[in-house]
């Protein structure tokens, strides 16, 4: 198994580290081989190589089987809009040159964790849903974007493709397929153009799909529903900025941001990375909670190596983690482990 | 005071009449004189003209004061993505004809009503704050928009000039000016070249307020935050189709949907109308709930014609029925009132 991992910034490398500690368990277990290679991110990279995603980098990940992710950003580059360079960028040139086409959030309650959630727990309790979101199209590269000559105006474009529908559109029929067989498509089909394309695409591929029940919502009623009833949700697919926006609302009504995983699934591989971000000011502390990342791990071992068991083994140990309250301190304020203790403790 | 109305579809008409009945008892008692002039818009203007938004109607609200609006949508347009010609339209053509490029949103929460918010009462308890969305420019009426020759892809284009972002973040500062003097800029300037030209505008406007505080928030945090700590908020501004999204999000959370107003302040007139739909399920049944358009009438006469005190006793009002369990079923699904009713108890 080639893994190319990558720590990135802030917590980034201390979180990795956990998950290797987790995946090294489960293949000396089940008896599989595993090379890891590192390679720079972010704003790592920029300070070392003037460039947030590498030449080296992306020629590791091309040739991996999966990419093991931590996390990018760094305050230093957040107060400097004019920072020619900048960690974010890293991240939309990888996704963009790997051809990282989907992104997946399995979005899904610990009960232990119930009680972290801004919502009632009435609302949340047994919410399970997959959000998808397209990950190299849309608003975020579509050209021309810039300003006018007098620099007075400036503009964006939106673009899609029937192929780039088609493809997204696919895999999350194969998801709900796998799950409750209902699909719901967010987009703003009485506004935009390329929502009207996401729409009749869709209309045309879900005849080889009967078994799936599919439903239109327009993107503000998504926002809603989101929040009043997260369990009406079984996979939700969507472009790429409004994906942005909900799958990060979506992130936090369960109270468990710290334990979501994500995958990005690619034409060239797939990288898989905690949905959190870089927790600037606990890099180098011990105190980070890795349990999204560790649960990165196993979805990779799921989706890269159809490697089931071991996915599940390290999902047992996570709940186990979390019942016996081996946890970090976001979780367990009065008594605490460090990051590398639950590392340990999940890997033993 | 010459008051445009337009009741729209579904419950459009029954809500408007008890907002007219609270402002026909405030302007007795105050003897103020209004005259009322009714104009079709929405479905019910496709099906008696063929126009969303006829030009009688356009030049109706363009001499008068203010617009009292109810709302507008019609299931069987839902349902047939080609129609020709659909209410929503309407909205856009009056949005863009009467240059209403403010829309306004006040978020409160009442007391009697926290226990119906999807969120933890300690959350949202005391959350107020205004959330300000540009209405006339972005991707909504950017252009080029449509389809390749070849029909296989689609393309939306969001354009801002610096006119445009400047005389909606003076507003907003001003409103700040008004209130807790903390401002949030909502945008996604790590990604779109329109969000960095507003960032720019914004802080060059800043140093005309040096008493408010302005802070810059990417998009997908701010539908994060929204929901974990609403009470962080006190004007928010942002982009046409973010705030699509994060007022409508906004308006959930708090659990008075019901009876939130809202304002759409433009160059040749402003508009005043309750952030809830249609509803067409209720429509001609005397059950929907008339509070948000009689808090919208509200907000016009202290908006429109800057009369406060008029303003003050219909709040005070719609307060009394709240407390005295005056309300309609959604709020009362035990001993309700019809809509009519309330209407009847508040102008009393
Ligand atoms: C950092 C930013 C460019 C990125 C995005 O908008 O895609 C981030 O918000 C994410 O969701 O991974
Ligand atoms: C009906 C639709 C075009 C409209 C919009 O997107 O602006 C609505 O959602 C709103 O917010 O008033």
């Amino acid at each position: 198994l080639n893994i190319a991992v990558l720590p990135g910034d802030g917590i980034g490398p201390e979180i990795v580290e956990q998950a290797k500690k987790a995946l090294d368990a489960v293949f000396a277990k089940k008896g599989h081989e595993a090379v890891y290679t590192e390679a720079l991110v972010g704003a790592t990279a920029i300070d070392k190589t003037g460039n947030p995603y590498p030449d080296e980098t992306h020629e590791l990940c091309m040739k991996s089987d999966a990419v093991l992710f931590g996390a990018i950003g760094d305050p230093k580059y957040d107060n400097d809009p004019k920072a020619k360079v900048r960690p974010e960028q890293g991240l939309l040139a990888m996704r963009k040159k790997l051809g990282l086409y989907a992104n997946i959030r399995p979005v899904a309650t610990f009960p232990s964790l119930i009680h972290k959630s801004p919502l009632r727990a009435d609302l949340v309790e047994g919410a399970d849903f997959v959000a998808i979101r397209e990950l190299t199209g849309g608003i975020y590269f579509g050209r021309p974007q810039g300003r006018s000559e007098d620099g007075l105006t400036a503009y964006d474009t939106s673009v899609y493709s029937t192929e780039e529908i088609d493809r997204i559109t696919r895999l999350a029929f194969d998801f709900a397929m796998k799950r409750r067989k209902k699909l719901t498509v967010v987009d703003k089909a009485n506004v935009l153009a390329t929502s009207r394309l996401w729409r009749e695409t869709v209309q045309a591929i879900a005849p080889d799909y009967p078994e799936v029940e599919v439903e239109y919502m327009f993107v503000d009623n998504a926002a809603m529903q989101l929040i009043q009833w997260p369990k009406r949700f079984d996979v939700m697919v969507t472009e790429n900025m409004f994906g942005d926006i909900l799958t990060d609302e979506a992130s936090v009504i369960t109270g468990s941001l710290g334990l979501l995983p994500s995958a990005s699934m690619g034409l060239h591989t797939s990288v898989f990375e905690p949905i959190h971000g870089s927790y600037p000011q606990a890099a180098g502390k011990n105190i980070a909670n890795p349990l999204a990342t560790i649960l990165s791990a196993a979805l990779m071992l799921e989706s890269a190596f159809n490697l089931k068991d071991e996915a599940v083994i390290i999902r047992k140990a996570v709940d186990a983690s979390l019942n016996e309250g081996k946890v970090t301190e976001d979780i367990d304020k009065e008594n605490p482990l460090s990051t590398s203790e639950v590392g340990d403790w999940i890997a033993e």
